[in-house]
C-alpha cells in the first residue's frame, strides 16, 4: 500500500510513499535506543541536535523546493521555515545543556526525614505527529522531535500525509546526521500511513505522544492512548478560534490599520495557522466588519490550500457559519485550480456566540468572523462563551488605553498566550514562550509545545531516597556531587542555586 | 438522604451526614472566590494557610478523637497525622511565597522577536477527593487542598464516606479559620455523597481534580472528566504494588531483619497505604517467604480495616491470589469483630508474574507476595512485567553492594520513588519529594501529589506578549519590574536569577 502525494496548485500526483507495516520493529529499535539515551548527558545530545541542524541547513534548498511541490506554501515561507528549524533544533540542545529542565533537587537527611534526590528522567520512546501546515518547524523534525531528543527520548515520527516526500527526505537526512554524530541506532524512526500511526500510539513501547494538528486528529489519538492498558500522556496542540479584541479607543484611532492587520493575520498561509485569529470583537457602531471586508478585497485571493480536504472544509465551514446565524460581509474567490478556497469575512450578532454554536469553533482557512459588543460587560460575557484558545489578542490605542487591562485579564483566563498590539500568528521559540492553553487548545493545559518548557513533556520526576551516589543516574550523580555543586541549577535544602 | 458513619472496631453506626444537593451553588461560590484569588499574592495565601494550620492544631485532640471513632487507626497514629497536617499546610504556604512555582520568565524584545513574559496562574476552582486511609494528611485539608490553596485555587472538597463526621468538623474549622484570616468567601467548600462527587467533576466551573485513593475510584473520576465538553486534568494518585528487591548479598547477611521490616511495612495501618510494599523479590534459595512468614506470626494480628468493603476486598484478594497460582505460606487471623481481616504472606513462582495476572495488582490490606529470582536477568524480566508503581525499594548489604545500581536503574524506569534500605511507606513533604509514577500509579506521570511540586498541578502558564506592565497580573507585575528583579526567582533572557 502506498500514500499518494499531490501538488496543491494543480491537484496532480507528484509521488507516493510506502506505508509502514513493521511498526513494531521501528518501536523496538526506539525503545532500545531510549535505554541508551537515559544514560547520556544533555551536552552529548546537544551535539546530536547541532549535527541535525547542520544537516538541515546543508540541504535547505533541496528541502524547501521539495516541500513547495507538496504544500504550495511558496519558497519564501519554506526557506524561512527550514532556516528556523535549524535554529530551533540548536535552541533545544542549549535548553537541555543548561540543565534546569532536570529539576535537580536535593534534601539532606534530617533527624526525621531521609535524604531525597529528585531529578527528571526521559520517559522513553515517544511518538510525534507533526503538523501539515508547517512541514519543517512543526513537522517531522520540528518542536516535538527537537525537544524530545534534547530531553533524552527516542522519537518515532509519523510522516504527514500532506507532505510524504518531504518527510521521506527529512528522515534520510536525519538518520544519516544522527548516526554520523554518534547517536545510537533507533534514536529516530519514521512510520508512514494512517494505520501505522494508530498502531504507533497503541504500541506498548511508546511512553508519550506529541501531536500538532486538528482537534479531530488530536482527540482521536488521545482517545486511543486512553484506551491502552497503560494509559500514556498525549500532548496534542490543536487549532482554536483565537479571539481578538479591539478596544473603543483603538477603533476610534486606528480601525483601518487594525483591519488590514487582521486580514494579513487571518489569511497568512491561507489561514492555515493554529494561531489564526478567527474572531474579532469590535465596539458597536465601529463598522469594523466593513473595514475588514475592504481590507480583504484589497488583499486579494489567498493561495491554494494544503489539501483537497482542507479546501472542502473551508467551503463547508463558511456554509455552517451562515447556518449558525452569520452573514458574509466580504468575499474574495480563491485562485481557482488545485485546492482552491475562497476567503471570507462574516459578521454575527454577539448573542449568537452561545455554547454549542458552530461559530465558537475553528474554521481552518482564510475565514474570520466579526462581532460587535455594546459595552465591557457584553464583551466579557461574549469572551466567556469561547472555548480555550492558544492565543488571544487585544488592540489598543496605546499603553495607557483604559480598556486594555481588563481584556488582558479576561483573555489570560482562557488562552495560553495574550498578545497586545501584536497578531497571534507566529510563535517564537524562546525561554518565555508558551504555546498551549485550556482544552480544546491542548489536551493538557499545563504544557507547552514550543519554547524551553517543551522539554517538560518528555521527562518525569523520580525521587531517590537514601540512595548512594553510585546508584544515582549518570549525569545526575555528578550534578549532585557536593564537590561540584554548580554544574546545573539545583535546589539544595530548599534554596535555589545556579552554576 | 444521609451517609452513615460506622465504628470499624464494632461495625456500629456512630453518626450520619447529609448528602449535598446544591453542588452547583458550592461550585459557584468557589468560582467567584477563584477570581478573587487570581489577584492575590502568594504571601497573602501563606497567611491563610498558617491560620488554617493554627486552627487544626487548636482542635488537634478533638479531631484525632473523632477520627478514631470512624477509622480505628488509633490515637498515636492520628495524633501524629493531625500534627503533620498543620506542618504541611505551612510548608505549602512557604513554597508559594518562595515563588519559583510561578516560573516567571522574561525574554526581552529583539530585532526579530517581541517581549514575552511567562508566568503561571491558578487554574480556578478545583475539586479534591481525599483518601480514606489518611483522614488528615491526605484528607479534606491534606496535600491536595493545601497545595491548591497555596497555588491560588479555590477548593471544593468531597467528604470521604469512611470519615464523614471528621470531614464535617474539619470543614467547620477550616471555614471559620479562613474567614477569620481574610480569605474570600467560597475559597473552601465541601460536598457530601457519591452523587455530589460525580456532579462536582461534571461541573463546568471546576478546572481540575485531585484524587487520592483506589484505582477504581480514580479511574472513574478520570473517565467522567474526559467526557466533559471541556476536558479537565484529573490528578489521581492511585494505589500500586510497590515492589521490593532483596539483593543476594543482603539475603545472605540480613534476611531476618529485612523480613521483619517488610512485615512492619506491609502491615502498617493494616496494609492500608498506597505505598505498601506488596511484592518482595528474593534470591532463589534464600527461604525469604519462610522468614517473612515467621516475622508475620511474631507481629500478630493487624487491627481492623477502615471499612467493611475493604475488609471484604482483602478476603477476596487473598482468594484471587491463590487462584492466580500463589500459595499462602503465612497467615494470621484478624482481631475479630468489626471490619476484621486476616494478614497473610503468599509465595508464587516468578513466572506467574505475567501481564494480566491478578498477582500484578494491588491488594489493599495486610497481604504481600514473595517471589524468588534465579539471577539478575530473571529479576529484571520479573520487574519488567510490573505496572507502574508509586515506589520501589531495594535492600542491600551496604553502599558497595554490587547488585544495587542495576536494580535502582530498573526501578527508576517504573516507579516515582526509589528507596534504598528504606521502606516505602510514608512520604515526607519536602522540596525533593516525588509522590507519583507511571500509570496506574497516577493518571499523569509527570505530576506529584506531595511536596513542593504538588503546586504545579494547580497552575498553568500564560505568556504575555508585548504587554505593558500595567496589564500584567498583580504580583507578577511587580515581580518582573526591572527596578525590583529579586522578588522571586526568575529567568531573564535565558539566565536563571534568584532573590
Amino acid at each position: 500500500m502506498t500514500v499518494t502525494s499531490f501538488d496543491p496548485r494543480t491537484g496532480r500526483v507528484v509521488g507516493a510513499a510506502e506505508e509502514t507495516v513493521a511498526v513494531a520493529s521501528v518501536v523496538a529499535a526506539a525503545t532500545r535506543a531510549a535505554t541508551v539515551l537515559a544514560g547520556t548527558a544533555p551536552g552529548e545530545r546537544r551535539g546530536w541536535l547541532e549535527a541535525l541542524a547542520d544537516a538541515v541547513e546543508e540541504h535547505a534548498d533541496e528541502l524547501a523546493a521539495l516541500a513547495d511541490t507538496e504544500t504550495a506554501l511558496g519558497r519564501a515561507r519554506l526557506d524561512a521555515e527550514v532556516a528556523g528549524l535549524a535554529v530551533q533544533l540548536r535552541f533545544y540542545g542549549e535548553v537541555a545543556a543548561e540543565g534546569s529542565y532536570l529539576g535537580a533537587t536535593v534534601d539532606s537527611a534530617t533527624a526525621t526525614a531521609p535524604r531525597l534526590v529528585r531529578v527528571k528522567r526521559p520517559v522513553g520512546a515517544v511518538a510525534v505527529f507533526g503538523a501539515g501546515n508547517f512541514p519543517f518547524r512543526y513537522g517531522l523534525l520540528g518542536h516535538d522531535t527537537g525537544s524530545a531528543l534534547a530531553a533524552g527520548c527516542a522519537v518515532v515520527a509519523k510522516a504527514h500525509p500532506a507532505h510524504q516526500l518531504t518527510c521521506g527526505r527529512l528522515a534520510e537526512i536525519a538518520t544519516e546526521a544522527l548516526a554520523a554524530a554518534g547517536a545510537p541506532a533507533g534514536v529516530f524512526g519514521v512510520v508512514t500511513g494512517l494505520r501505522a500511526g494508530t498502531d504507533l500510539v497503541r504500541s506498548p513501547g511508546i511512553a508519550a505522544v506529541g501531536f500538532t494538528g486538528s482537534q479531530a486528529g488530536g482527540t482521536a489519538l488521545w482517545r486511543i492512548a486512553n484506551e491502552r492498558e497503560q494509559v500514556i500522556p498525549v500532548y496534542a496542540e490543536m487549532g482554536t478560534v483565537n479571539p481578538v479584541v479591539l478596544t473603543p479607543a483603538a477603533a476610534a484611532s486606528r480601525l483601518a490599520e487594525v483591519a488590514a492587520g487582521f486580514v494579513g493575520s487571518f489569511t497568512l498561509g491561507s489561514g492555515q495557522f493554529c494561531t489564526k485569529p478567527g474572531l474579532l470583537f469590535a465596539p458597536a457602531g465601529s463598522a469594523a466588519a466593513q473595514a475588514v471586508s475592504a481590507a480583504l478585497r484589497e488583499a486579494g485571493p489567498s493561495p491554494v490550500m494544503l489539501t483537497e480536504a482542507i479546501a472542502a472544509n473551508v467551503r463547508r465551514g463558511l456554509e455552517s457559519f451562515v447556518d449558525a446565524g452569520a452573514e458574509v460581509v466580504g468575499h474574495v474567490p480563491g485562485p481557482g485550480g488545485g485546492w482552491s478556497a475562497d476567503a471570507a469575512v462574516l459578521a454575527a450578532p454577539i448573542g449568537a456566540l452561545k455554547r454549542g454554536s458552530r461559530l465558537l469553533e475553528e474554521c481552518f482557512g482564510p475565514v474570520a468572523l466579526v462581532v460587535e459588543y455594546a459595552d465591557a460587560a457584553e464583551l466579557t460575557a461574549g469572551l466567556g462563551e469561547l472555548q480555550g484558545s492558544l492565543a488571544g489578542s487585544v488592540f489598543t490605542a496605546g499603553d495607557d488605553d483604559p480598556g486594555a487591562p481588563a481584556v488582558v485579564a479576561t483573555l489570560a483566563g482562557q488562552v495560553g498566550r495574550v498578545t497586545v498590539n501584536d497578531w497571534p500568528t507566529g510563535a517564537t521559540w524562546t525561554w518565555a514562550q508558551h504555546h498551549g492553553g485550556p482544552w480544546p487548545a491542548t489536551s493538557n493545559p499545563a504544557h507547552s509545545s514550543v519554547g524551553a518548557a517543551a522539554l517538560d513533556r518528555w521527562v518525569r520526576p523520580v525521587a531517590f531516597q537514601s540512595t548512594p551516589a553510585a546508584a544515582l543516574p549518570p549525569g545526575v550523580r555528578e550534578a549532585v556531587d557536593p564537590a561540584d555543586p554548580w554544574d546545573i541549577p539545583q535546589r539544595i535544602d530548599g534554596v535555589l542555586t545556579r552554576p
